[in-house]
């Protein structure tokens, strides 16, 4: 039987970006689904404030992310401006071609979270869409579609109602394994 | 050069009781300090909402503490009744007797989260204490001691002053690792 690992991220998440490079280095038997939602939003309708607003958790997850990054041995730059509003390239996601799809993912992960760019600099982003073979001008069309959006957003209210809170979750058998340190014990569903 | 790992905990919280399960098997050369807070006071300080308030976190903490205690081992049940008031017991930690501390502290945390007794009940409190030999009228007395609530009330201020704003906290050469998760990393300040 084939299992299916469900990954729900956005890229303002520094954790989302940690989870997806241990996902990245996980053996091809491992089958990984990338699930876009919005994390705002999904804090929104669970009525929980985002570490990001709680001063002491705020500098609490940079410490954490460096530490768990040099454990891990990633390339991990905390960004200068976080939170930066994710929206636009969440809603990107929906938008690019099937087959750009995993390197928008990485180049915006790692613009994010590796390069400390400003994703929401609309010459820097425009940059980055070109890395990916992306044409800018579509895609800035796209994302103003109202399909596109509501896209995510049923993306994120249907996360909701599966009883997902945070980024990442990762979802396997209708578990729901919350934070990158539980990567391990989604995994362990495989031996289950 | 003695390290000293300090472990800021309160016998509310399942996760300080998964850590102190891990403290119980640390070699003896390292040296633990327990430090006792008050979680609710300290969550209120920081204007943090507990996860035991939030449903989907309440129902993700609940199975992610039975996955923990099962990869490591542990004897453990979630409470029935949780959140439990802790207020006493924790108060108490100040006025029982330095000879009977480690006991108090083992028997408090079994009782919360291996037996699912209700700690609040007085009946059950006696016959905790009695197994810790410790006489319950005087522990009654001594816990309504105004010296006694400002030592917890002051504990629970000096760690929000340190940066701390959960438990379990572990804290070594004045950095800080919060949650169950980061004792290796916590640890690993020992090798540094």
């Amino acid at each position: 039987m084939t299992k299916e690992l469900e990954f729900y991220f956005d890229f303002i998440s520094p954790y989302a970006y940690l989870a997806h490079k241990k996902i990245q280095s996980l053996p091809s038997s491992i089958r990984t689904s990338y699930k876009p939602i919005l994390l705002g939003g999904l804090h929104n309708l669970e009525g929980i404030t985002a570490p990001a607003f709680i001063k002491s958790k705020l500098k609490n997850m940079i410490n954490d992310c460096n530490l768990v990054a040099k454990k891990f041995n990633f390339n991990f730059k905390w960004n200068d401006k976080f939170p930066l509003n994710s929206l636009n390239i969440m809603r990107g996601y929906f938008s690019v071609n099937s087959t750009v799809k995993d390197q928008y993912v990485n180049t915006m992960f790692d613009a994010y979270w590796k390069n400390n760019l400003d994703i929401t600099d609309e010459k820097i982003l425009i940059t980055l869409l070109k890395d990916c073979k992306i044409d800018p001008d579509q895609f800035f069309e796209t994302i103003k579609e109202q399909m596109i959006k509501d896209k995510l957003k049923e993306a994120t209210k249907d996360a909701h109602k599966k009883g997902i809170f945070g980024a990442p979750t990762f979802m396997i058998n209708n578990k729901i394994f919350w934070g990158q340190d539980r990567l391990e014990y989604a995994l362990d569903e495989y031996s289950s």
